[in-house]
């Protein structure tokens, strides 16, 4: 391989000839081999849109040349249409609070930049990456604000699964309303209950979800773009710091807006932590809701059976006909990961010191996945089992015809303790409350048959 | 000691014959002696509340004999001001979703009432635990009932600490605005700051967590009275259903309101996680700025020594003079401590199962925790910390003046990498940086005193 | 009430003239109001016991007095019996490493001391408390010593407990082991198992939590006793050094021992939160055995009803005759409760800096917290759980033949595809799976017979 | 591209005709795009070594004819030497407890041997993916298995990581054990320490994770191979029950050995909790050690610089000259990620029901991750910053000797009161501890000057 050699402040070092990225990347690189992943291509694409908007505002304050700008801003593009993503070497857990990312988008663009301008890489010459690509930044600034931009993109299409997920809820509850179930308090036979209702309360348990996400969403578009190394500004331009976010926002198509304390902005990073929490209740939810499916569908002969789960894949490599509720199954695992990486952003956020949190990468690569795992986990839990789930009507009449529970509506005639006796002796016996009641409550059978009415059980 | 012999399904016990609870409370005081503590007392008179408006209500709809009524009534009155608290008996982790604490409260009552009326302890005549006191009720909704209702209380009270707190760092940061120190990030050192630009950074971050809470506050008044065992009602009157809340809120003077969805509002409770997660991000919030108050007041020789915070305690007891920050080192602990019970929170609102949610015990002992001893902690650290907090101008002022980062001043002007081999040279030499850019950099002495200007760098 | 003043380097304080603690003591009450609980009784007194220790120590080394030795112990000999403890005013959660609660026992012992030898409260005189009492010592080790001691003496009772649990399901396992039931996995019918495997299975695990649990104590018997501020022993004297953990050994009547690196031992609480882990994997065994034991109780009508828990209390307020797992139930929160703890622990102990972890007492609250919570549940949960726990055998059986999981019996020979196609068959029909194995296999009865023998299934 | 179409119960699919996997794999990939990643390559590699020695067994055993089994192995060698890995097409979150891993190899295996045999892909003949491939065995012990290896290995990189920092800190403390800087506990100046013996206690803390590892490590050797479904091994042969592990062995190289209860063995997962628990313990320790570098290498003139990191990178991309403690930094962030996976590892091992724990593969996904991003991390922070920090000699000595702490060194002979006034007075002035001692304590200036001799403060 051919090597042009790069100098910083530590010493020299060869790169690959051909290579966008330069020595200081190449360090970065060095240093972090963590988890052998490279920094989420979204997140790469937002910071060279960010770079673009800061260059055009550059130029427009006078602080950077048009020529040199707009060869910037044209290789910013080809990061953004997606081009020498290959390029971005950095791992997302990495020391430096983003300065290896920053300073690979520097070092990247400058090269293509000067190659645009007829010069080779490795020259840095017309265009530095300190001096002109990152001019009037740091990476104190840029890369929250490239962060935060993702992390709402990202957001914005789990609100959307979130809510498809409330509606299929929603749809299910329609289709099963006349759906008589024991309802269980405890695990224990309590009183009837539809599966319609079982559905809406699901359904309405995900409508939350979806208006707390959907709350801090807009929150992630405050940026402290301008405020450079700890918020104050210094070496940005009073016209670039003032104009830098309306670029921003025309270049991303975005509503962004500059927070109105750049300080407070660059060192504290609790906005991240809320968004986790929210996303971590939204687990906490799916997790109880994927348990229930789990149960109801538990069987089919020595279970509760009481729906069916479309059947999506063999069960079993080694029980034939066996069917699991996989899609439940993966939600509860996504959920119990949303949970750690709360706990693991929890940690970044309350362990920033004075002006700068350093642990930006590992809190912005958890927060990706929470929000990426939940957006695809919802996506396939909707389209491969929610959407598919059907009831087994017949099991669930038996269940509450045969249950002692419904005992609890003779307790406001009869009294709890002799209710109470009626329930008891029915377990004991093998029988029916219906028939225990006959023989012991005194009341006419007439009576019994309107206070058992499992149908009057189920509204309020 | 006398004792009385009372009956219940599983047999007869003997209990202290001047006690007011009855057997089942000495049954779930028996099964549950697990942190050796009894329920919250604002929580057992919430539950008195309750119960004072589901009298009122059954009495209103012409299911409960005014008589019984006014006597329960009467009984509950006594306990909401603070008699009988001792009668209390049960562990706050206890199995069975609150039965027992429930049970607690109807025998406490009846047998109140019935000594009321004229009856003996233990007869429960011709007021019963279950029949009366319990009337168109079940565990299910009065306990979540009064435990929301009391975590709305103490979430006011500490809605209050925290905008004190807000204030008191605002107010500093007013009486620090014009003191410069050094800025550091990543713990090196960076660029000069406002004391006071610090502790509105502070102000800021709490005033979020201020708006997060209050805006879950609300939800807490969302309650499930009348839903019953499952949400559907059963054994209520259609009457009582539909006022009991109405009773409540006058009761207890707060905007208590019924939930849309009874069945949904008994099974889920990520209403508690959501709060829960906000305390949990103000916590985060806290820790580091108590970070940075350890931090900034460290030394007072070897260390930053930026501030002192007010002395309110020997620092040792082996080391004289020494005085420690105490009260930061409190916060600290008090955020882990709401951090470790916002997971043991959120493991016991995803673990509900169909109709209920069992785990709520452990739930609300954890956040009731969680918000006093916020409220505790805050209050305490105004008092003995924040509002005492003096800076030391002398050092901040040193310590700017000898630093290297204000070389990154000159970067816009000299470029990144002259500015670097100057900041490089005074490191090596021991100078001050201006004295390497007189030599250096080509500039006039009054350009670098003017670039070097700590004042200009302070503000955006 | 009575006053006297005491004064410190703070200023002058009233104190309550009948009051053995002093100003400093009162400092601490009055700063840390935080839980409005007091440090652990056990706790208080071991430290009295090293408080002991150290004057025998100082004496033998020819430091302390005789006479003021004397009544130096005599004082801590009525706190390790018990008296006194009300005079122990310091909240668990407090700031500065433990120095309030250290300064609350040495005002205590010097006020008692002297009172012994004549004096008057508040004197000091002729023990001091920080000359005396705390003479060659430092917060930062006689607390660490006595909060490991505690511990120590509390894990002691917890693996006691936790043997009896293993023993008692391994018991159950041995009733039940003819006991054929339907395996269950991903909660679908899977293949028969005994229920006496299912018990040896959760005997098997809380083995392995009393082996880990086991393994770890001992390493709470090491203690930094003798290092002072910060390891390297300062203002202590050689020879006490040299001899104050024997002597700790002799007054414990405890194998402690001087851990070979104080510095290390001074600034590092590793070891706790290993300890603190080894509780939280038990935590998550006993979770998910509680999980099954309310999975195989559920019912009675409508769940699995394998076996029945016994009946401890009224189930429900509400409906009549439901006897719910509140044992499992309660061990569940418990284990919540737990991992929540464990977290907060593993912040304190990651949040030590350089020569000293300031944030022991909300470590050391929580571990006892967890340990106690677990040995108390275990407790009742072996006394009124696990060993009344009856198999419902009729039930069990039924299950068993009528699920469609033993058609894997049939895979070995038939193949899985053609296993499969039976399966889905029976499933269709509703018919048992011999049934259709005798019209599709192509096997005699004989052979699905014995092929379909349960009880061949149970023992590899 | 070209398709052939394979069929399951679940109906038909088209494959890509070149593909080795089959229907199920296809099903498996469609149904969980979760992470976007697929499973870790040495755990695919591990499964080919399982599938491989089942193989072996049941040829052995006469279960499986031996060109049916010499293709199988022929084709699982291929796997195991790193080919055909891109063939693996499953998430590592997935449903169905492994499954769809497990029948990815199946496919894969069975259409290469197939092959290799001279047959089509897709025909499954002679060899079926369950019937051959899978014969005598069930996800639920194949992929536990190849898991519990997979993580032993990594897990012995892990420990030779962490005996190189032990002893790379062992050597600092070495190299440092002549050099006086001032100790601080909560921040505030205390008494003299050596910095070398500040690194021997960073590597006693990593000597004791050294040994928890080491400890728990062999329990990844035990393996359920052999129990099938739920441990019983139903449809395996007795021969290969008793010899498969033994196979494992040999074909492994690695001394695993079968479980006890293999019942136990495939629904208990807590020795995963155990093994997650000690990295997290660990990473406890990093996490305080690497602020201990942060704070030692805080300025490198406004904070304590009392060592110097070194210099991998450019600290900063607006501020020249700055060098920040990346590696720290990084090992902070891999401490907070690590402790994140453990509560998720908890969670998933909680969450078993019954025969099965379906929630391996997130659990053995994080668990991988926690174990390579410790050995990755800890490889370069060795290499990249330990080995290369330097000592700032002249700063620690300046430090300690206008300090206050050393005031105590004069308590025993002042006594605590008068000692403290000493401290006041010299803070308060601004003077020299010893200079206010010659005017106050009535000691002599050699008294003095012995008292205050550092380096005796050091040892014990």
């Amino acid at each position: 391989m051919d090597f042009r050699v790069e100098r910083d402040s530590i010493g020299t070092k060869e790169i690959a000839k051909d290579a966008y990225y330069g020595v200081q990347s190449l360090r970065g690189y060095e240093n972090f081999r963590i988890t052998g992943l490279n920094v989420d291509e979204r997140f790469v694409k937002d910071l060279a849109i960010v770079k673009k908007a800061c260059a055009i505002a550059n130029m427009k304050a006078g602080e950077l040349k048009e020529e040199l700008a707009n060869a910037i801003v044209k290789a910013c593009d080809e990061v953004i249409a997606g081009q020498l993503i290959d390029q971005f070497i950095i791992d997302p857990i990495q020391g430096g609070a983003g300065t290896s990312l920053n300073m690979n988008m520097n070092e990247l663009i400058a090269n293509r930049a000067n190659e645009i301008l007829g010069h080779a890489k490795g020259e840095y010459y017309p265009i530095h990456p300190n001096d002109h690509v990152n001019m009037g930044q740091s990476t104190n600034d840029v890369i929250p604000t490239a962060g935060s931009v993702t992390a709402y993109k990202y957001l914005v299409t789990c609100v959307e699964q979130l809510k498809r997920l409330e509606a299929a809820f929603d749809e299910k509850s329609k289709e099963f309303a006349n759906i008589v179930k024991m309802g269980r308090t405890e695990m224990q036979d309590a009183v009837p209950i539809s599966l319609g209702a079982e559905f809406k309360a699901f359904s309405r348990a995900i409508g939350r979800d979806v208006k707390r996400i959907d709350a801090v969403k807009d929150e992630l578009l405050g940026v402290n773009l301008g405020g450079t190394a700890v918020g104050t500004g210094i070496t940005a331009s009073r016209k670039y710091m003032d104009t830098v976010v309306n670029e921003l926002s025309t270049v991303s198509g975005l509503d962004v807006y500059q927070v109105e304390d750049l300080i407070d902005g660059t060192q504290n990073l609790d906005k991240y932590s809320e968004v986790s929490s929210q996303l971590k209740t939204c687990a906490v939810n799916i997790s109880k809701i994927a348990g229930d499916l789990i149960l109801m569908s538990s069987g089919p002969r020595t279970g509760f059976g009481e729906i069916k789960l479309p059947s999506k894949q063999n069960g079993s490599s080694i029980m034939p006909g066996k069917v699991n509720p996989v899609m439940p199954e993966v939600m509860k695992q996504i959920a119990f990961q949303i949970m750690g990486n709360d706990l693991t952003i929890s940690m970044a956020v309350q362990s920033g010191q004075l002006e700068l949190n350093a642990f930006y990468p590992v809190l912005i690569y958890n927060l990706y996945q929470s929000i990426n795992i939940l957006s695809n986990g919802v996506d396939t839990f909707i389209n491969n089992c929610v959407l598919g789930i059907e009831p087994n009507v017949k099991r669930c009449k038996e269940l509450v015809e045969g249950s002692i529970g419904i005992v609890t509506a003779l307790a406001p005639v009869l009294g709890y303790e002799k209710a109470a006796a009626i329930a008891k002796k029915a377990l004991y016996t093998g029988k029916q409350v219906k028939e225990i009641a006959e023989e012991e409550s005194g009341l006419s059978t007439s009576e019994i048959v309107n206070l058992l009415n499992v149908e009057k059980m189920l509204t309020y």
